[in-house]
């Protein structure tokens, strides 16, 4: 692998593009890109085009030579290619808009990776992956695919189970959360050792090694007081409970905020839905802005508005994740890869997100140590409705997406989920050609 | 064991007691009991003896000689018992209905086995069993306790993790599923084998064996039809999602519609809270009127109206339990009972509901076939939460109470649990001594 | 099933069917057997005549009316069959001879059912019996298939996973275990209850319940004072080692012998081997004897001399499963079935031999307490010889073989294994059409 | 840690204490030792002075200053250590001969680590190692053990269960197979990766990845061609069965040996027990012949002779490990250390051989791919046998050796292993303590 590498970014136009393109001339010395290829859809032309020249001009300002390509055609730019960035949003953002304002009306939180909303996420996005990974089994057998288009846990287990590709999920909020920790121990990244596990956006750190001890009361503590760097900026304040983290011995990832104080959540989420819009809504507007900022021609670097957008670190982790498998770096990273036997208490061949050597062969991930039984239930729980929700995406099978979306604790069961259930199948029918049967039918 | 038998009635003065009596009268020739002692409490003393009076009329009316004893005595009563039946209510149908209301008005289905309900209940019963417990290995060692007492289940978790008594527990769902099933396939009961398995109040018919055939489908079939005389009189009709049963292949008990319906049910409860009022508040006024029927001296014959009191066949399952232990029957019972490997993916000291032949040395499980994946993780959620309020029942550990109410899906979790938790706890502080450091401390 | 029942006999040219012969008469009441066929091959001819004809005069002697049929057309048999026993021998007593010739010849101990034995007769009879299997799926699909063919269990766990068959495995260990405790505790069969639990000749029994208390200790005691009724008459006495089975807290089946005192029976192998001959020679001798008694056409009963033969109770339990089966009589039987997690440690989908339930629709294994780590590790250890040698025998794959009999700690390993695994197939050639390619590669 | 270290060496003595000196010189600048501390006992006075010349012969050759110190008494050394390194012998290799004459003598592999030698080693050496580590606890409670003394694996498991001491278990048997893996795959060592993974003398590689790539099948090719440099040059040569290693999938350590060919190398060691002398006896003469080299006044540095003693790079690995501790070097080492999920299907809390990256913290184990049933079936044994034997060793109990040594594949059983056992105990009874109730009993 000696030549220069081709690139290709599914999603293209995706606002976090710019801080690919930052991460990959950060990194020029050690990962040697000769073409950038930006694959998008029709509808996303003009957005694409605003990144590509964007793109180009952020590297023509550090005089480096990267080839920017910009196509809409998928199969011409997967060809011979080394990474295959996956960043697309299935529907848009109109579509999780649409996620989050169902899942209100029927009294549920609204996520895009959980619940109903990660339910109907995963149904549009998984069968337009395993296409995309079809293709690449035929142009780019050897190319690694670095999936953060979300669900991205369930999207990675998708394709490693139903495909021959060599993926690995990402998402930043681990990322997020070692910088926090460097933050608050006071230790420059790489200088400590944090260990995550758990599922995508169900994760706890176990451990952070740091200078011969394990500094996680320290963090824990700080955690407490309030003053917490973990927590991505783009999540509005809300208040563990105190004396349920005290006692845990490991430190929850955001997300788990809405097994841990849903209602709280539930409350914010309404009064967010009925004030400023829902997180989807806020993000569009915030987009918007973005891409006017852009397309200024004058502009040739990051903006620092970009960082406000919440998948902050996100592009930064995939630069890094692509070098280490390029240099064989054996760097600790946090990554979402085939379980066998990580977790104990899960099945081998589910995705799980757990802190791993990158090498040039991809994840070794390093050994979990038991988690405490309670918690294991948790993730035992939604790990079953994570591997359902992505048989029902793949089969169109809704007993399967029932079965698990039961078993979500923030799904409301019985003639509700059976009516949002069916207005979200209704509402996405563009996007989820598996489930028309069910409108045939009837 | 030739002797005449000593049987003791913990909570004597229940309004089920006639149906016991009846059971033993019923089995008089197979179960030779000579004396049946009545114990209560104070509170209780009015209630007992209109009970003990009315027994003695029934035993009277039949010719046969039971002595029946009064006594407020535990100590007394229990020395050489042979069976102890425990079916006593710590805080009487005042504090079930406090429970309720409690959980309805943060948002939770209220529940006497579940939820917050369910967790109040066990810090109210369990250490009062306990201490019965100590009583029973200083002063009838070899006794038998069949715990009908509710939760039935975490109350049997109890005494056999903390105890040495032999214990099981013993519920009528059942036995009431049993008779239903009965009545669809037209067979006597002993006819055919129906193989039950979970947790109590958490269980699924996975066999239903008759004439060399599973008439499982035959089953289900004629409960998606609506004809459901599986579902004891006393729940309210409600629907289950015909979809997921129709995939199931196995029987779920009526209470599996807190988790398969739970929107449904919790605006059922808050309708019936406003209206007729709550499942407590009913069974209240139903049993002033029993006891009225009770006291009139005429009354030789438990009274036809016990019958819509909801307990129905908890006593039957008692006396034939009692029966089967005393003559080595072998026959097959639903019980509550250690698991020690029957379900697979639970712990071994945990206890299961379970169908075995019931021995003189107690019951034997029959194997239980692995659940499908979505069940088993339903099954080892609850089981942990039971197993931590266990754990808080026994300690007064009030994060381990957090830790299991956090994972069960009918809980509301964040502020409003802690809230909730804390008035429950204080509500009922006169039955929860082991929680009142927390008033002690602030 | 009210018809009159067809019973078939494959290998009815056995020295014990006399015995089945007894036992269908003396159930004639609850068991109304209409035809009895015996079945065997060309080489077998005579002997299942002289069989025939001494049914025919047993039952003639009672008065009863039990058509007796003798073919080699399996075929005609089995078609519209109600039971298919299945107890042939591949390869006679002469293959028998000669795998215990070849394993002692290599410094092993030499066992119909174990070690390098075991793995030929497996070889030899699987592939029959899958055959067998096949036409039973076309001509008798509801019949049910009671194998007492060695290895048994191996035969079994290869019908359980390769056919439809309704397959359960016997064994008269646990019936010679059973009566032999009867003795020990001066109690009737049926009057307690003994369970056992493990692999086929390799199990334990695990508690023994009468009169609500476990005698497992007085049993153990009297084996220690070397009064053991429980091993079979015909084995060879030898020395349990005293204090392990002090520690054990079960009854070892005498097959366990293997394992605990593996040099003792290879010196009294290699004695017998060199004095009276093999246990296949003496047997041997045996049914030669046998034979001439049962030609004898005064007899009309079984004779005496059949007792001594080894396989005592065979037959009588085949008569009673039957029965059990047949009249739905939930008795508890000790057989070869689906694991199913009766026995935690080991995969779903191999053959366990345990107490069961016998109910119309075949076994309901009661659950079986975890077994101690050293114990289980053995189980697993055999388990996995027995699954890799039910592949070898069913696919011909000499690897899986080798892996299997590497495991066996009564195999030695190297290159006297590739010798006597060569010598093996080469001299069973005739009976291990799978194996042919070794010998037409080379 | 920034204060110059303290290296406490137990069985300072031995011939491999040379091979640590130059290790320690060769790592100066990384690892600042200030003071070398060789403790042994009264018998190995004259031995531990000649090494303790040596060594500051060398040191001084090379123009260092590590203070060299010589003493009996253990806790003057232990006083403030930083690293302890245990590669004492107990009784010698006196005891080691004794060991494999009594095996062979019953007919068994003798073998310092496995079988009845390898209980008869643990319970020479667990005690005096339990003994070190209270006192660790006491004068150096944040010091590391690092463990080559064998049984390692066993040493290991009795320090982590019954001490509070962090430990870590060492062998030089993967850093042969991966010197032997460079040497093949013409790699650098740290250019690719092994990951090994079993229990001690019980390893298997499972992946060599190399510049992308997995290079087992490479690996494994050649060594089928019969050129193995991942063999210790000690072991004398033996062929592995090719068609078993061929479909294994992974490299299995020359001590599998034991159980692949096993017949081979019984006779092997009967050849040279009866020839040149049993490796002990052999290693005592060699040991000899080394002394007689030290003691030259002339010598200053590691002589070449000491390569063939067999420990090969053993002390290298132990310099390394401190090395990687000190300065939180994160390489990937092989080391013993709480199997915690590691290794699925053994207990949380044994001792497991496995690919570790190396921090300030101790080891951080790699997750392990789940391995082939029949090989995890084989490690599970060998781990029961272990813990038994340490379990025996620690508490002096006879049946939990005899139930260890019941399932070893290299240990017979019956008459002779009571015998062999009493044997051993006796002839051992001054270094096994814990057995001396057996003759004092009798």
């Amino acid at each position: 692998m000696n030549k220069i590498l081709k690139i290709v970014v599914i999603g293209g136009g995706s606002s976090y593009t710019p801080e690919l393109i930052e991460g990959l001339i950060n990194r020029y010395e050690e990962l040697p890109v000769g073409e950038l290829w930006l694959v998008d859809i029709e509808d996303g032309h003009e957005k694409v085009q605003i990144i590509s020249e964007l793109a180009k001009r952020m590297i023509k300002n550090k005089g480096l030579c990267i080839e920017v390509k910009v196509t809409l055609d998928r199969r011409l730019a997967l060809e011979g290619a080394d990474f295959v960035c996956s960043q697309f949003r299935a529907g848009c953002l109109d579509a999780r808009i649409r996620d989050e304002r169902i899942s209100l009306k029927y009294g549920m939180i609204g996520q895009e990776t959980n619940g109903l909303g990660g339910f109907a996420n995963a149904c549009r996005t998984i069968p337009i992956t395993l296409e995309i990974c079809k293709e690449m089994e035929e142009l780019c057998p050897d190319a690694w695919l670095l999936n953060f288009t979300n669900p991205s846990g369930m999207v990675t287990e998708a394709v490693l189970k139903y495909t021959n590709v060599k993926a690995i999920g990402l998402c930043n909020v681990p990322v997020i959360m070692e910088k926090g920790i460097a933050q608050i121990i006071g230790a420059d990244e790489g200088d400590f050792v944090m260990q995550v596990a758990g599922l995508n956006h169900l994760i706890w750190a176990r451990k952070i090694l740091h200078n011969g001890t394990d500094k996680l009361s320290i963090v824990m503590d700080e955690i407490l007081k309030g003053n917490d760097p973990l927590i991505p900026s783009n999540i509005p304040p809300f208040n563990w409970p105190q004396d349920l983290l005290k006692d845990m011995g490991m430190i929850p990832c955001a997300y788990l905020r809405y097994y841990y104080t849903s209602d709280d959540i539930m409350q914010q989420e309404q009064e967010e839905a009925e004030g400023e819009g829902t997180r989807g809504e806020v993000v569009k507007a915030m987009e918007k802005r973005l891409f006017d900022i852009y397309k200024n021609p004058e502009l040739a670097e990051k903006p620092k508005e970009l960082e406000k957008r919440g998948g902050q670190y996100y592009s930064e982790a995939a630069c890094e994740l692509m070098s280490s498998i390029y240099n064989d770096k054996r760097k600790i990273m946090h990554v979402n890869t085939r379980n066998n036997g990580t977790i104990s208490g899960l099945p081998d061949d589910c995705v799980v997100e757990v802190s791993s050597i990158i090498t040039k062969n991809g994840p070794l991930p390093l050994n979990v140590d038991p988690f405490p039984c309670d918690t294991l239930r948790l993730i035992q729980l939604m790990k079953e409705f994570e591997t359902l929700t992505v048989e029902a995406a793949v089969k169109g099978d809704l007993v399967a997406a029932k079965r698990g979306l039961i078993l979500n604790p923030i799904v409301n069961t019985g003639t509700i989920l059976d009516e949002a259930l069916k207005e979200t199948v209704k509402e996405n029918l563009d996007y989820m050609p598996q489930f028309r049967w069910m409108f045939e039918k009837s």
